[in-house]
C-alpha cells in the first residue's frame, strides 16, 4: 500500500484511542467531529471496537446518514446488538437512510416483533417489505430494489436525465432496460446513453444479450455468474423474467471472502463464527466446536473397536503397536490431500456431481502411484529399523494400501455428500480423518496377520 | 438462476458436442460463427476442452478481437500452452487486442526468448513494456496502463468529451484525477462530471479522499482495500504518488477465488495447482503432493521413535495401545478447529501478528474448557470399557491434556509462522497434525506412566 495505506492500521488505532479517551472524559462532541471526518469502513473498524455505552453515547447526535453508513460496514450480528439498545423511532429512521438490501438484512436479524414494529415506524416499508420476503442467502437477499429501471422507448436524453435526476447512494455503471410490462429486455451503459444520439431509442443501441438470476438461486451461484461473465452487477428477475431487483458487484466481493470463510472453517471441523474472532467469548468458541469434537470422539471409538478386535495380534508383536500412528497419520495426510483438491474443484465449479466416475477414476491413479512410492519408504524404515523384511513387507504393504484407499475415499466423500445434498466441507475435514483412520487400522492390521502368519 | 442460465451447464456442453462434431468434420467455418455469436466467457469455457488441433482450427479466421477476448478467459498456463502453438506474428497480433495487463501477463508466462521477441513485434509495446517490470501477484502486475486520467484543471464539458472519444474496451464508472506532474490528487465519477456545470473545473466537485496502492502492494492486500473500502477501481501509485496504473474490480474478484483456493489447497497439504482439476494429468497431482506426503512421512517418524522409548510402557499394559489412534485423532481434530479459525482470522485482517498473546489467552482459556468436556467423555469411556477406574483416570487425563495442548498450538502455529514472513496455511493443516500426534503420544504416555505407576 502506499505510505499513508501502509499505516492505516496504525492510524485507525491511534483514533480509536483518541475517540476512546475524549468519549471517556465525556467529550462527545469533539469525538464526533472525528468521526465525521472519516470513511465509512474507517469510522465502523473504530466503533465497532466501542464499549456499548460509548457506541450509544457516538450515535446520539451523529447524523442519521452518518450512522447508517456505519452499521452498513459492521458485521449483521453486531448490528443487531446495536439495534436492540437504540430506541425504535430512532432505528427506524436510521433504517430509512440504508440501503434497502442492508435495511432488510438487519429487519432480518431482528426479533421478528421488533422488526415488524419498526417497519411500520418506517418511510421506505414499501421499499424494503418484498426484499424480507427471501432468504439470506438468496438472489433475493441480496439484491437491492434501490435501481432505476429504463423503458425500450425511452430517448437517450430522456434516459440521461432520469439517471441525473436519481441520485442514489451508489452509483451505477449500467442500466438495466424494462419492456411495458416491466420484462427484462437489456442493458445499457452510462456511456453508451451519453454517446448514443439524443432522440434514439434505448433498445436500438442497448445490449440484448442478458444474463440474469432468480429470486430463489443461491448467492454463491450468483458470485460464479458474475465472476464469470465479468458483471459489475446482475438482474434479479421473478419467474416471469420481471425485472426485481440488482445485485451490485461490491455485495458479491463480501459473499465470496464470506463463503471461502465457511468453507475453511468448517474444514477444520468448526461451525462458522458469526462475528469477528476477538470479539466471540470463550464459551461462544467451546461452543462452535465442542460439539463436532465431541461427534468426532464418539465416532473415534471404532478405532477402539478396531484394535480390541485384533488385541491378539498387538499383544503377540508389540512392534506393531509403535508403527500405529505412523499408518493412520500418513493415511490421514493423503486423505487430506485429495480432499482439498475436490472441494475447491467443487466450490469453484470446475466439476460436478455428474463428473464422480472421472474424479474416482483420476484419483484411483494418483492414489496407487502414491502409494507405491510411500511404500517403498515404509518397507525400508520398518525392515531397517526392525531388522525384519517380514516387518518391512507389513509396514510397506500396509502404507501403500493405506495412502492408495485415503485418496480414493478422499475424493468420494464430498461427492457423495454433494449428491445428498449436504455441504461437502461438513462430512470432510476430521470426518474424514476418522474414516481414514479405523478402515486403515483394519487393513493394517489384518495386513500384518496375513504376512507375519500370526 | 433463470430458466435460460441454470442449463448454462447444458447449454455450452451441447455447444461443445455440435462444435466439436463441425471441427471433427473439417466444417470449421460453421464451428467458428457458432463459437463468435457467443459470449467470451461461454466461449472460452468450450475452447479450452477441444483437443490442441481443434483449437488451432477454430484459431485460425476467427477475428482477432474474438481470439483476445477468449484468451483472457482462460487460465495463464493454459494460454501458454496454446501460444506455443502460434506463429509469432499472429501471436503478437492477438496480444495487441487484449487488454495490457492480460497481455503482459501472458507474455510473462512465455519463455524469456520468445517473450522478447513478441513483444517486438507489438504495436502495443510501449504500453505493455512498463507492465512487464512488475511481479505477477502485486499491484503493478494486476493493474491496467489502459486507464484515463484527468487534468485537475479541466472542465467538466472537455472531460466528459475525453471519455466520450476514449474507447476502452472496459467501461469505467470512476476516473482519477491528477495534477501537472501527474500525481494522483482525486477522484470523480461519470455521474458527478455529467452533472457538474460544463465549465467546472474537475478539482472543484471531484473527491479528494483517496485510497490507492503502491505497485508493488500485495494482490491480497488490494482485494482487501477494495473490498473493506467497496470501490470498484483502486489507482496505483509508484514511490512519488504518480498515478501508474489501475486495478478494477473484475481482476479483484479473481484474486479472491485464487487466493482462497490456494489456502484451502495448502492447509490440505498439496501444492495449488495451476491447472483446472480435470485438465491436470495423475503425474502432475501426484507431483503437486508426493513431496509434501514423504516429508510429513519423515517428520511422522518422531511418533514411531516416542512409541519405541515407551515400548516398556506398551509391552507391559497393552490395553494402552488401544487408545493410541482415538487419542492421537482427537487431538488432531482440536488442532484442526482452532488453526482454521486463526488461519481464516489472519486472511481477512481480523487479527495479525501483534495479536499473538491476545489470541493465544484466548485458545488457552477455550482449550481448559474443551480440555475438561472432553477428559470426561474419556474417563467415562474407559472406565466402563476396561473397567479400572485408574485406566478412565489415565484415559481421561491424557485426552484433557492433549486437547488443551492442541488448541494451544494450533493458536501458535500459524501465528509463529506469520511471524517469520511463512505463510501460515504452509505450517498448518498437516504439518500440525504431525507435531500434535508426536507430542500428544508423549503426553498419554507419561501420563499412564504417572498414574499406573509402571
Amino acid at each position: 500500500m502506499s505510505t499513508q495505506d501502509l499505516s492505516r492500521e496504525q492510524r485507525v488505532d491511534q483514533l480509536y484511542s483518541r475517540i476512546h479517551e475524549l468519549l471517556d472524559r465525556g467529550e462527545t462532541r469533539k469525538a464526533q467531529i472525528i468521526i465525521e471526518a472519516l470513511l465509512p469502513a474507517d469510522q465502523a473498524e473504530i466503533f465497532r471496537d466501542l464499549p456499548d455505552d460509548e457506541q450509544l453515547q457516538i450515535l446520539q447526535g451523529l447524523p442519521l446518514e452518518e450512522t447508517a453508513d456505519i452499521l452498513e460496514k459492521l458485521e449483521d450480528e453486531e448490528v443487531a446488538e446495536i439495534a436492540g439498545l437504540l430506541p425504535p423511532e430512532q432505528l427506524a429512521n436510521i433504517l430509512d437512510e440504508m440501503e434497502p438490501d442492508e435495511a432488510a438484512d438487519l429487519l432480518g436479524d431482528l426479533p421478528a416483533e421488533d422488526a415488524v414494529r419498526i417497519l411500520g415506524l418506517m418511510e421506505t416499508q414499501e421499499e424494503i417489505s418484498p426484499l424480507l420476503l427471501h432468504a439470506d442467502e438468496t438472489a433475493g437477499g441480496l439484491m437491492t430494489s434501490e435501481y432505476l429501471a429504463l423503458g425500450q422507448n425511452m430517448w437517450a436524453e430522456r434516459a440521461l436525465e432520469a439517471i441525473r435526476q436519481w441520485a442514489p447512494e451508489h452509483e451505477y455503471l449500467y442500466y438495466f432496460v424494462v419492456d411495458k410490462e416491466g420484462h427484462l429486455v437489456g442493458v445499457a451503459s452510462l456511456l453508451q446513453i451519453i454517446k448514443a444520439s439524443p432522440k434514439a431509442e434505448l433498445q436500438s443501441f442497448m445490449d440484448r444479450n442478458r444474463i440474469s438470476a432468480t429470486v430463489d438461486a443461491d448467492q454463491e451461484a450468483c458470485a460464479q455468474l458474475m465472476s464469470w461473465y465479468d458483471l459489475t452487477a446482475l438482474p434479479v428477475v421473478d419467474d416471469n423474467q420481471h425485472l426485481v431487483g440488482v445485485i451490485t458487484i461490491d455485495d458479491i466481493v463480501d459473499v465470496l471472502e464470506d463463503e471461502a470463510t465457511e468453507d475453511i472453517q468448517r474444514l477444520g471441523g468448526a461451525a462458522p463464527l458469526d462475528k469477528p474472532y476477538l470479539r466471540t467469548s470463550t464459551w461462544e468458541v467451546t461452543r462452535s466446536r465442542v460439539g463436532w469434537l465431541l461427534l468426532l470422539f464418539i465416532t473415534g471409538l471404532i478405532t477402539t473397536s478396531v484394535m480390541e478386535h485384533f488385541e491378539g495380534v498387538l499383544k503377540s508383536v508389540v512392534a506393531l503397536s509403535i508403527y500405529v500412528p505412523l499408518l493412520i497419520g500418513t493415511g490421514g495426510n493423503a486423505g487430506s490431500q485429495t480432499i482439498a483438491t475436490i472441494i475447491r474443484a467443487l466450490s469453484v465449479n470446475e466439476i460436478d456431481r455428474k463428473d464422480a466416475l472421472r474424479v474416482l477414476w483420476h484419483e484411483i491413479r494418483v492414489g496407487i502411484l502414491m502409494g507405491l512410492i510411500v511404500a517403498i519408504a515404509g518397507f525400508l524404515r520398518a525392515w531397517i529399523g526392525e531388522g525384519d523384511p517380514l516387518m518391512g513387507l507389513t509396514i510397506g504393504t500396509a502404507i501403500g494400501l493405506i495412502v492408495f484407499w485415503s485418496t480414493s475415499v478422499g475424493s468420494l466423500l464430498p461427492l457423495i455428500a454433494s449428491l445428498l445434498g449436504v455441504d461437502p466441507t461438513l462430512v470432510s475435514g476430521p470426518l474424514m480423518s476418522t474414516v481414514v483412520d479405523a478402515t486403515g487400522l483394519f487393513i493394517y492390521l489384518t495386513v500384518a496377520q496375513w504376512i507375519l502368519s500370526i
